[in-house]
């Protein structure tokens, strides 16, 4: 490591390009914002270009450095984050953002662009970069890609993947692989780019994209639904997918989650009686600006007469639809609030939502004094999973059980054919549980791509791909 | 080639499982539906299950025997045909079509499934498959996603990559990878089905499917629109993407096109004046079912304003769409009922389709004789150029120059950052001119994957990467 600082500040003649820990302060760059993963480097590299980036990884590869490269720092999985000889890639100067084409709807985008600037920069044109979730303001475009990162409106948009033109990706021995195109159709060869959306940084460094914005829509209109019984889950689901077609949005939150968001973050009062199991924001995209006239109310009046549905409120105002979110997005701070929290991410076959609910319930009541909080994407079967500690609870029976606790909880994700990882990822944190989600034979190919590609692994080791 | 048969007549001891061309007339399985692709097998396998494709490969590749999978051979690349000495291997009777979850609206699907099977199935739920292309009466689900097909509606559902969920397929050495989940957010671990939509049956065969399945729009509103002037086409795009939320269809057809349909296919009248150059068809589909209360006719009236557009007519009725469609649907018929034809398929950024159309009618009009026919997918990028013999040209002016022909026409495209293959794919046809659309590291990390899964070089030989 020592030769390979000596050879980086020779060859690359430019000490902005790196932070040396003996000199400086490295704040944020070795742990994450969880705290959860925290680690030393001996060096933090930041590139101002790709080609800088290239020259990084050729030398990490010849000394045989390994290398974690980082986004935002904003994952809860141990993604981006050093435990101690790692060499730090920070991709937070590669920010450019230009080259916006009106007729494709496209923009080329650096790695270290951060969603609110992109967010930002598509409004100003009068279009939207449909992707959205709650570090907006931190999250960066390159770590998005490598986690494939979702958000709050896959149900209409997708992921990250599918939102994505054109790549450019540098390998770990500085080869440069780009095909900035901006093209939704091109089935010329096989699609390179698909290897790297969600790879985690272990087969390549992303280094710039194209991505494609959409049209704003005319307006959103939301609701927020009150159900009896949370069996109607899946069937409320199919409702409202045929009967809101410009459905952006189906959040579940189970009341347990009203009352603490309640409890731990200023808001505004709760518009429903909380007298309901479960609530559900529905989210469409309509047609005219004009409410009233597009058919909202028709249709929410509709999903009444089938009998699902226990009480309603509609916004009337984005106003009114913010102070709706807000018990979505309150969620995160809610929770941070409380303590502790033993945190799962799984997507489970919308079918199977109301068991697997009861059952992580279930699971929770074995845990003296820790609260279950379940919420998560209905539309799409992304359920959050969260233990948290509260006051009666003990640290030392709350932390101890973490990863017996996990395979609880993946083996129920398991036997229902979910994946134990819907949108954040696998890290350091569950690459031990691979095995819930994938085969022996996927886990193979995985190795092999890593080994054909990185073969002295140098690209966040310990990532993802279990021992 | 002989060890082969008589291994495969042993360990297969069933003798439905393959045809003898020896005994049987192998009918189709060896030529394409184009005439362009013909050749000869020594067997042709028939599997009923994944296990038997899995037996197969794995003799295959024991003897060094090439495979060349096949579907529907609706292709026109040549990439499912045999030359010579490859075995075919049909996938015609993994034909399974069933497991529909209402709750999470998926389907599991064999390979050898024919689209207008899988669209009448999902009909029959209320719901829809929303890949639909003129092929829909033989292509299979599987050749689909090995091309990663496209079609009429790919502006608002995506190709075929977008709808699938899981995939089942089997690698070189009869190894069966198996993820047949339901579930659209899945980030554990790389996503290996990526990989393999899309190529062209050289890494594995595949064999079964999830698929997502949408609901069926209320309704489907369509228009026909003449424009004076084809440099508007990159705004006009704009406009329409802006104004029209739930557009999903957006073709544009050159006067040429129009009149040569009218000349060879018998149909209704075309309802526009026949004075403009450029018309396009738009299609969107809407909230709500009664017309004139879904603000289409307000949308396109908006659009009128912005001065674009010269005319146009918007269809009352489905058989009045099905009336305007007739011109877009017909032109693969009147095409083959022309003569002989040099077919391109490729993706040019929206903005530089005004350029590349100028471009194409130039280059034509150096070939004798020959008619330029224009048109294909504005919203996406997508066109299809097709120069066609007319009664006054001779077979040897014309059939003589395709491969010089095809690089005028790729350069062309190259130069505009487009793709040589926008939905048909490389297959036999296009391998020489991947080039013009791949990088030389793009094509080596191709190589690299196809050698590492394929090491005997037994898939489908001589498609895809160039030599």
């Amino acid at each position: 490591v020592k030769d390979f600082i000596d050879k980086i500040k020779n060859e690359l003649d430019d000490n902005t390009l790196y932070l040396d820990p003996e000199k400086e302060d490295l704040g944020t760059y070795t742990s994450d914002w969880t705290k959860k993963f925290n680690g030393n480097t001996p060096l933090v590299l930041r590139p101002k270009t790709t080609l800088h980036v290239s020259q990084m990884l050729s030398i990490c590869n010849e000394l045989g450095v390994s290398i974690i490269p980082q986004g935002g720092n904003t994952g809860v999985v141990g993604g981006s984050t050093p435990r101690s000889e790692e060499v730090v890639l920070s991709l937070s100067r590669l920010n450019n953002l230009a080259d916006y084409d009106p007729a494709s709807a496209t923009v080329v985008c650096g790695a270290g662009t951060i969603l609110k600037t992109l967010h930002d920069f598509a409004t100003d044109r009068g279009m939207e970069f449909p992707v959205d979730l709650g570090a907006r303001g931190q999250c960066q475009i390159g770590g998005m890609l490598a986690t494939n990162a979702g958000g709050n409106r896959v149900l209409r948009y997708g992921l990250m993947r599918e939102q994505v033109r054109g790549l450019e990706i540098v390998m770990a021995d500085g080869t440069i692989v780009s095909n900035l195109n901006r093209l939704k159709k091109d089935n010329s060869g096989i699609d390179l780019k698909q290897i790297f959306i969600g790879s985690e940084g272990i087969l390549g460094v992303i280094t710039q994209a194209v991505l494609q914005l959409v049209p704003l829509p005319a307006a959103r209109r939301t609701a927020m639904i009150a159900l009896s019984d949370r069996e109607n889950l899946p069937i409320l689901l199919s409702e409202v997918r045929s009967r809101f077609p410009g459905l952006s949005s189906l959040e579940v939150l189970l009341l347990q989650v009203i009352e603490h968001v309640i409890e731990y973050v200023d808001g505004p009062e709760f518009p429903l009686p909380k007298q309901f199991p479960v609530y559900v924001l529905v989210e469409e995209e309509t047609e005219s600006s004009s409410a009233g006239h597009d058919g909202f109310v028709e249709r929410l009046g509709g999903l009444f007469e089938t009998g699902l549905i226990a009480d309603a409120i509609i916004a009337e105002s984005s106003l009114q639809s913010e102070r709706l979110w807000h018990f979505r997005e309150a969620t995160g701070e809610a929770i941070v609030a409380a303590g502790f929290t033993h945190k799962f991410d799984v997507t489970i076959p919308q079918g199977e939502i109301p068991s697997f609910l009861d059952k992580m319930e279930n699971v929770c009541s074995n845990i003296l004094g820790a609260r279950p909080l379940l919420f998560g994407h209905l539309g799409d079967g992304n359920v959050h999973v969260n233990f948290v500690q509260t006051p009666n609870i003990s640290d030392k029976n709350f932390l101890a059980p973490a990863s017996e606790l996990a395979k609880i909880v993946y083996e129920e994700t398991r036997i229902r054919k979910g994946s134990i990882s819907a949108e954040h990822g696998i890290g350091m944190l569950k690459r031990e549980f691979l095995i819930y989600s994938k085969t022996p034979e996927e886990i193979s190919f995985m190795r092999s791509l890593k080994k054909s590609w990185d073969p002295r692994n140098i690209l966040n080791p310990g990532v993802m791909i279990p021992d």
